[in-house]
């Protein structure tokens, strides 16, 4: 416990205790074989690094209210954590030293379902897998919108951190309605239309009277979400998965500027995934099959690779939903303008969009081995010439550090998530250490070029934040003083502390 | 002066002059007749009540930062204006007694248009019809959704106070994007992507890294907004508009179910407006020609003079968009399902709808005459049952008032926005004081029964705030406190004061 810095081991010997006598001494974790599950990450960085100085799973919000009261007056830091599978961001490992994990996965009640206007309230620990079982068995009705890793991470978890999907409800964030929040001082609040007594609206409409709070309890550490409303999407009448593929690196200009003008214009209404050869690739094969070189993967190799199985150097995956006249005009337009940029078309099956769970994402894992992943997220315009000149940007500081370049892009309309994963081998020190080094670059490199990012991990949050601006991140730590002055909630998420 | 509360008549005569010699003698204005066209309400107040103390019109960033600095070192609350025509809301009157109006208008430029991604950048002063020729000079590729009073109104006013209009970016809160603001202690940040140094992608994406700090400067006082990124909706290849009509009170219930399932499923890509016989008669007649009865007008006498008009007791107008067979299978699906709740489809012209600015909205004061009007505007969940539970409550509390029952509804997918306007003769004392005494019912009827309010007038904002959640407006009170520490920014603004 000599990692714990704000409490001291007297402070968070107390705060164990205490939090024993209110969850359990089977919900209580503090010894170090105990904690080693928790202190798993994929990211480039040793397991001492973030390793949690203790473990509290509270069942309820009750218990949950009476753990914080004691990390409040003890002034013991606490990292809310919903199931823990923020895999390549950081897992359930905290930012700074001596935080204990608040793991919530035992609140995990489904509530509220609305059949009439698809909405459903979840606590922190329901899964994507729990609550699709949840609404098959109400009937079936409604489809969840599922991030890469659906089944086990949770739909709070991912919302918070603005995760995103495949269908039209792909921005999670913009299709969760109404937060409960507890705030470190016992404040239990409820955003939107949450604080009218009584109130049947909750989940109706998300901006309330006055400011809008939902947006600051994102990437956030002001307050703990304890429970979540979800609007749900009602299952299409019919739907058709495309697959289309450019042949050339080059392609990604007119690609872009032609899967935007579908975007804006409605006749694609999702963001599906562009990929680039090298992560369709890591889908199916394992990186030592194909190349056994130095450095990184050359991608003329992999574009040959993809070409021989009838794919591209990109490859957009993207699925038109609604009455089938209207997907069967929708396909013949996205047919045209997409024939004219250039790729081929031919139809896909994606589980991700049609409602299926699978955890077919983890199969970048086999790419390497060994179980390292960091996902680098920056954002792009959605011109030709920006998602080019990213990639580029990105491709000279991989080669560099002998990194793969893997993307898969989630097309915004205006914006594009470039996410891409840094697959490597934790086994192997030298490399882990060179892939921890590329991504300290490529966030410098990418903000220096003004790029902003999505989303990054526990180890870069203060160089993230750093970068996005000296004001906002002042606004952000007074924000923080006001809503939880003793600074114990996630110290250090996105570079905020008090 | 003598209503200054907060900085006493010494500091606001300091406070203009410093102003004055900022922006210059003609800008800074002090004496009761100047003040007058300030003063000017539609709202059921005697102009006195919420009478601002001065107006200063600062004609730049670098002017109105000084100016700031000059109210928080006297401590004199200042409230910001775009274009002060936030008519039934309050114009540009202020909350509280003594209050400097900070009047935008000159601040009106229009900057960083982006043809490709269909993104612009307003000023506080900008009107939609500012920026409507605007556009036009570049080549007419977007077009604008306008709010109700559209040529004279500023895009940022109604952005900030979460206005509608009626296409499919009828949110015009959600499609904003990246807002610069000014603090009361001189910290000027962008929000989104803005604090990344040289970005070009300020308005391509909305979150940015970290906290989404967006909404808490809507229907807020936490600073000054003094620069709001738009997107802009690609000129639709074509469009439809339809009025669907049902003949009676009663039908309210399963006409909002049958418009939920369109909406819900994307075949009803907007809002609409879903007005009642009152307000559809108020359009194009005057209250005297129809009727001289005592109290309100009676609901059955609307309704028969509709359908002698061809129309009904509710009339929902909407507009489809896009490629010539989808709008067309589109309609089909409309009218079978419309049709099948009880609906006449026609087709109609709305303005509003195909970017043509229109003042119609404002013959809503010749139904009466006398200029009053106070908009009382409830939210209701998107069920049959909820909608007619409201309208219910509502008709029950006007009728005791002798108030006519008007409505024109926003359709959300999941929400209903139930804008009223309650319009009176100011001239007459006795009408503005039972219309003052209706809207406060109203307000503690609704909430009571468990509706939340979507927005309100400076007359009624510390009633509905309460009404709302203590916990809400405690946690507004000290985010204010945190961003606003001498809190001179709007006090009273949604209830908020330090």
């Amino acid at each position: 416990m000599d990692n714990a810095q704000s409490a001291g081991s007297a402070g968070l010997a107390d705060f164990f205790a205490a939090a024993t006598a209110i969850v359990g001494a089977q919900w209580v974790r503090s010894e170090a074989e105990e904690l080693e599950p928790y202190g798993w990450v994929a990211i480039p960085f040793g397991r001492e690094v973030h390793m949690p100085a203790g473990v509290v799973s509270p069942a309820s919000l009750e218990e949950l209210q009476g753990v914080v009261a004691a990390a409040n007056a003890g002034g013991v830091p606490v990292w809310p954590t919903s199931t823990g599978r923020n895999i390549g961001y950081g897992s359930s490992s905290v930012a700074d030293p001596g935080t204990v994990v608040l793991d919530l996965r035992r609140m995990n009640r489904i509530s509220d379902y609305d059949a009439e206007l698809g909405t459903v309230v979840v606590e922190p620990g329901v899964t994507y897998s729990d609550l699709q079982l949840f609404l098959e068995q109400q009937g079936d009705d409604f489809w969840l919108d599922f991030p890469g890793p659906g089944p086990i991470v949770s739909p709070m978890g991912n919302t918070l951190e603005r995760g995103h999907g495949v269908t039209p409800y792909g921005d999670h964030f913009a299709h969760s309605c109404g937060y409960e929040v507890l705030l470190s001082d016992g404040t239990l609040m409820r955003t939107g239309l949450g604080g009218v007594d009584s109130t049947g609206s909750w989940q109706s409409y998300r901006y309330g009277y006055g400011p809008t709070l939902d947006g600051i309890f994102t990437q956030s550490n002001f307050g703990i979400v304890t429970k979540m409303g979800m609007w749900l999407m009602p299952a299409p009448e019919s739907y058709r998965t495309i697959l289309a593929s450019w042949p050339d690196y080059a392609d990604i200009d007119k690609l872009t500027d032609a899967v935007r003008g579908l975007r804006l214009d409605g006749t694609i209404a999702t963001e599906g995934v562009l990929g680039n050869s090298t992560i369709f690739l890591a889908a199916t094969r394992s990186r030592a099959d194909v190349y056994d070189g130095p450095g990184a993967i050359p991608l003329d190799m992999t574009i040959d690779l993809a070409r021989q199985a009838g794919l591209g150097a990109w490859n957009y995956v993207f699925t038109l939903y609604g009455r089938p006249d209207k997907v069967a005009s929708d396909y013949a337009e996205c047919q045209r303008r997409l024939e004219a940029s250039g790729a081929q078309l031919m139809d896909a099956r994606d589980e991700q969009a049609i409602n299926e769970l699978t955890l077919k994402s983890f199969a970048l894992f086999n790419w390497t081995g060994g179980g390292g992943l960091a996902w680098c997220a920056p954002v792009a315009p959605m011109r030709g010439r920006d998602m080019r000149r990213q990639f580029d940007l990105v491709r000279e500081v991989m080669d560099r550090h002998g990194v793969d370049f893997m993307v898969g892009t989630a097309f915004g309309e205006r914006a594009a998530l470039n996410v891409m994963p840094l697959v490597f081998d934790r086994e192997d020190e030298a490399w882990m250490r060179r892939v921890q080094q590329c991504y300290g670059e490529l966030m410098d490199a990418l903000t220096a070029a003004g790029f902003g990012i999505y989303r990054t991990s526990i180890g870069y949050m203060d160089q993230v934040a750093m970068r996005h601006g000296e004001a906002n991140l002042e606004v952000n730590r007074r924000i923080k003083r006001a809503l939880d002055p003793a600074g114990i909630i996630a110290p250090g998420k996105s570079g905020i502390r008090i």
